[in-house]
């Protein structure tokens, strides 16, 4: 297809945090705690396993310390993190032994200003001294950048928004940067925009695509971003992340579909695809939906 | 993305023959032509209205009669088409006015021989009188050739086989070719290695490619074909065309799905969205299942 492709493409699987948090059944800590193991099973090296947020605020994800508790010491070669909005929530992520957090932020300042009230600025000003802190203790930093194809308040985001937060959260330290098609509203053509862009104003190693199904444009989305070169994904055991009260409603990149799609283009990717699925099946029932993964209830293809 | 976009797209939709062909929950002749005449209403000028096939064989649409008789003859602009397996076929096809007929094989000689016990060329040579008796009348003629990338019992196709069958359709006069990833095995690599056989070797604008879903890639597959310049797809309102019996399974390229991946490429397609996805809500109830396209449940974005 085309010499540019990347050799080898890194998974982060952040099925347990993004994936669950909006699930509206309860999930026991017992229960998540076997999905993330299995998912280690699968080879995973990088692991999102929760948020430390306002337990009322994300129901689902109360558990924190307690499913950090019932995981113990990550085995030698995976990265547990978790989102950490603020200095309660990195205090209470050092406690559980975390090593690597996740800070949050859009693209979009109407995003930010009805979910944090503050502008973008303010936001990453807030989070400074969580990075700083973090950084200072070795811990690693992810940044997210969410909205950054458009925002359900006010539309098309510029990708020059995109890449001044990208900037920003470079220069407060970030190792990697999650970039974010929040409401899976891209087509190729949007990610090939965006891309041209960041790409040559970026170090392409830190950056992240963080894409959703919404559409059903993850896998082509995702294919157009590997034409520009990017190397690192997330993505989601079973496509876990849609939303609970729309049937049929996808939710992030599946990890399944993201494994046939690497499969397909000769990329490596180091998971065991029938092992993902185990993972997958681990959570699945324990939802009010089916899984939203097109591979994931696909049969295998003769021969593989 | 590309200069070698193609500008405009022809999309065939497939949703009532290939579609309803394998739902189990029977639905009414009333209710199949009110959905064919909503996807009029969405910009439709190439439906595939049912099969003439032997009605204990697809029991789904053993109405093929009584529907071309609800729907009367087709509007200005409009051609509805119909499968013809046989002899028999064309002449019941013939009795209900259809100007367009589709002679189906596959580039799997494994896939044929379970089918209807026949070689490849036996199959062709099957239907050579069907498709000289129905061109001596004036009708056009599409062909299909099914397990194009890959066959449920001999696993991966060679693209060379796939290129044969194509030249021998072509030989019987067929109008346009429909080559189908028919269980949705095609990687974005394998429409690419399919199409740099097929498309320097047959007239571009007689082929039409027929994706499946079924493991998420049919949108991934299809951005892929534009790059090489394919102008035609079949597509299924509401992703219509999965196995009934296994939840959260996808059927044929939706056609919202592809309206909304051209759109986003700036591609001409002569439907209207929102038309498209009340045809789909005709039809959607009447399962036993939803449907799977991602779109068609997706919320409206902001400004769209």
């Amino acid at each position: 297809m085309s010499d540019a492709l990347p050799k080898r493409v890194r998974i982060t699987e952040v099925g347990p945090r993004d994936g669950l948090q909006n699930e509206h059944t309860h999930i026991d800590t017992t229960i998540k705690a076997a999905f993330i193991r299995a998912l280690i099973e699968a080879g995973h090296t990088d692991i999102e396993v929760t948020s430390f947020v306002r337990p009322d605020r994300v129901p689902q994800l109360a558990d924190a310390e307690a499913l950090f508790q019932a995981l113990g010491p990550a085995p030698e070669g995976v990265t547990y993190s978790a989102l950490v909005p603020n200095m309660t929530g990195l205090e209470r992520a050092r406690e559980a032994g975390v090593r690597k957090i996740a800070v949050f932020t859009a693209a979009s300042e109407s995003f930010n200003q009805r979910n944090i009230n503050a502008t973008v600025a303010e936001s990453i000003e807030h989070f400074r001294p969580v990075t700083n802190e973090a950084r200072a203790e070795g811990l690693a930093v992810r940044g997210y950048v969410s909205t950054a194809v458009c925002c359900p308040y006010e539309g098309r985001i510029e990708p020059d928004a995109v890449l001044d937060v990208v900037k920003r959260l470079q220069e407060l330290g970030c190792d990697e940067i999650s970039v974010g098609d929040t409401i899976g509203a891209a087509s190729p053509a949007d990610i090939a925009r965006l891309l041209d862009v960041l790409v040559p104003n970026i170090t392409l190693d830190t950056l992240v695509l963080h894409l959703h199904d919404t559409r059903g444009m993850a896998v082509a989305n995702a294919t157009e971003a590997l034409r520009h070169g990017v190397q690192a994904f997330d993505a989601s055991a079973g496509g876990l992340g849609g939303c609970p009260f729309a049937p049929g409603s996808a939710g992030n990149l599946a990890t399944e579909d993201l494994i046939f799609l690497l499969d397909g283009l000769g990329i490596e990717h180091g998971l065991d695809f029938e092992a993902q699925r185990r993972a997958s099946a681990t959570i699945g029932p324990h939802l009010d939906h089916s899984l939203a993964s097109r591979v994931y209830h696909a049969p295998p293809l003769p021969g593989d």
